[in-house]
């Protein structure tokens, strides 16, 4: 009923110290494991996946992922793509998005194909390879944020590219998952497919196109209320509003989150906004990466077969967004390209959740389905050293 | 499994929707309660606890309480006392300690005796009558301080007598809680609660004494460590850790968290620390206050009899903690004794934990826990305005 532990004693001491074993044990993990990386000059965000691989039940067991840590690490991450849409003007993602469009388009289609094909070669199941594919599809955009925000860089072209192809690519993403649910259901209801994408697609370009000038209107009329921190609080109610908006139609909150950032991002522009929602990006973040690591279960690749399996899947998705993203920025040069590229690496939760969701409607076997886990977060955790390489020269 | 809801599809938007409208409900909520009672020239606190019972299984039923709010208000009154543990310093609380401890005992000693022996006159139960009176006892320092760091008033002598004794008040809570539910089960083991008692007090005496000496030796190493943002990191992970120091020994996490603060507060003076903590605790808060109200059922007022006796006990409540708090602050003249007696009113989620811990132990029946869960609601509601009124003077 109740887990609040004032007077810790007897029912109320053991779940509210589970509640803060769970949190000191995620947050101080993550931390050591970001001081680590951070001095062996590896990205931190590399570090606190790993520390939630080594807490979570594929090593030491000290936490097992539940509601509350994925609660937390939805929370997270949503204050992070919240902080980086603070740092985006609706403009910057404008000047590059015929060039987003088609990083997004090559960098669905490509690892589609390579998924499909190979899970089909492997055991023959279309079902299964469909749902594999429409698991290497989408980008989880948080990693690559964080690792350019930490890096100063998101103010770069490259980087624009990446955050607009990442949130086209999370509509594509939908209506590709859309499209294999029902196929696994047995009915493909066409109608339905293109209302989601309707307003997939409508939500994305109302909030763009009139979100920043609505706020700037409301804006000084939030400075005259009388509540104690209405522009952290008007923020955060935006962010939470449309991040709850963008999963009703079906969209990543994540990407309504971002919306809400770039629409506040003129008007938050040298007020104390980003560096308070900074603050609480901190506290968050890391039950959110922490989380990605507990989500591996090793145990499940017990078998040569599967081991196999799943190294080749993780190399194909990391290659394969590579060409795919690559191809379509290859005008702006190799390194450019390859700088997209790597960029859309990460899989991170949204390959899970893809594959959570093939589990569920039996279209997917146990051991593909922790083959893509496994490829989900070996993809989130190879991307950041190579960023951190790739874009060493624009760092001075 | 995992509440994840990127790509929101079948099984992930409920849960992940369910989050974020809970999320969402509370927080706005919360905010337009603080707005309209700052227009009215009424505390906000008292408005975000309105605003609970509003959405709560009370009246709207837009939010039932549950594990995802309780751990999002602990979090968030935890944030709260370190928060104000960082406006603290060891040796305000030094200053004023005698004098605390006097409030902490009187306030403690005079609600048990009322509460005991209104509950042995209405129905003649002994351990019910034990239970309430102890459930009458505990302050939750929360809302006070809340209040009075709104105000910009934490560093008047009064309030450091109030937080000072908040502390010692929730050791002395602890003590009789392990009696009265020993008594409960039937077997007084003194042995355990003089351990329980010498523990509590151990713990809160070495981090008062040596804690900021060893954390003023630490911070400079901690500048020096390559993790982003160290200091923060560094002050949140001591929250943490503190907090369930003080959960393992039974005492209340807030203390440990309030402890930390104190302990960082010198060190931390003219750092972004304390205004990082302030943002955060500006987005949990809200979770804690309206927490508060939705544990508010009122349909367990059906009857007459019970109505009058929750009336009965929660006027009891406001005035025994102003009579023996205000008795031990006589000689600082009748206006700052009554400032403290009003300060130690709001009883929060103590009483209400220790009510759950009689309904467990089945030394209280459903109607009398109704009344003390009204109880605690109802005084955390009242004190507010009261603290606004009676510190409007120093306010200018």
């Amino acid at each position: 009923m109740m887990a609040l532990s004032f007077f810790g004693l007897a029912l109320a001491s053991a779940e509210g110290g589970k509640l803060l074993l769970t949190l000191f044990v995620m947050f101080v993990a993550a931390k050591l494991a970001a001081e680590l990386f951070e001095r062996l000059k590896q990205p931190a965000v590399a570090g606190e996946i790993l520390a939630g691989i080594i807490i979570g039940p594929s090593v030491l067991h000290l936490v097992e992922p539940n509601d509350l840590t994925s609660s937390l690490a939805e929370i997270g991450v949503i204050f992070l793509l919240f902080l980086v849409g603070l740092e985006t003007k609706p403009a910057d993602i404008f000047r590059v998005g015929v060039r987003a469009i088609w990083v997004a388009i090559l960098g669905v289609i490509v690892p589609f194909i390579f998924g499909y094909l190979t899970i089909k070669a492997w055991d023959g199941h279309q079902i299964e390879a469909v749902f594999t594919g429409a698991a290497m599809v989408a980008t989880s955009v948080g990693i690559t944020a964080r690792v350019l925000g930490q890096m100063g860089l998101l103010n770069l072209e490259v980087s624009r590219i990446i955050l607009g192809a990442a949130v086209i690519d999370d509509i594509l993403g939908l209506i590709i998952l859309a499209i294999v649910s029902s196929m696994a259901k047995g009915n493909v209801n066409y109608a339905e497919i293109l209302t989601t994408a309707g307003l997939a697609i409508g939500f994305t370009l109302i909030i763009i196109l009139i979100g920043a000038k609505t706020v700037n209107r409301i804006r000084p009329r939030v400075a005259k209320l009388k509540v104690a921190q209405s522009q952290l609080v008007f923020g955060l109610s935006l962010c939470l509003g449309l991040a709850l908006v963008a999963n009703f139609i079906q969209v990543a909150p994540i990407i309504g989150a971002f919306l809400a950032g770039m629409a506040l991002s003129e008007s938050a522009e040298g007020t104390d906004t980003p560096h308070q929602v900074e603050a609480v990006t901190e506290f968050l973040l890391p039950f959110f990466l922490t989380n990605i690591g507990m989500q591996l279960k090793l145990d499940a690749f017990l078998n040569k077969q599967t081991i196999i399996l799943a190294l080749i899947i993780t190399f194909l998705a990391v290659i394969s967004k590579i060409i795919g993203c690559g191809l379509a920025a290859a005008s702006m040069g190799r390194k450019k390209a390859l700088q997209i590229g790597v960029g859309m690496v990460p899989r991170g939760e949204v390959g899970i959740v893809v594959a959570q969701i093939g589990l569920t409607l039996h279209a997917v076997s146990d051991s593909v389905f922790g083959v893509v886990l496994f490829m989900a977060v070996a993809s989130t955790l190879i991307a950041p050293p190579f960023l951190v390489m790739l874009f060493k020269d624009e760092m001075r």
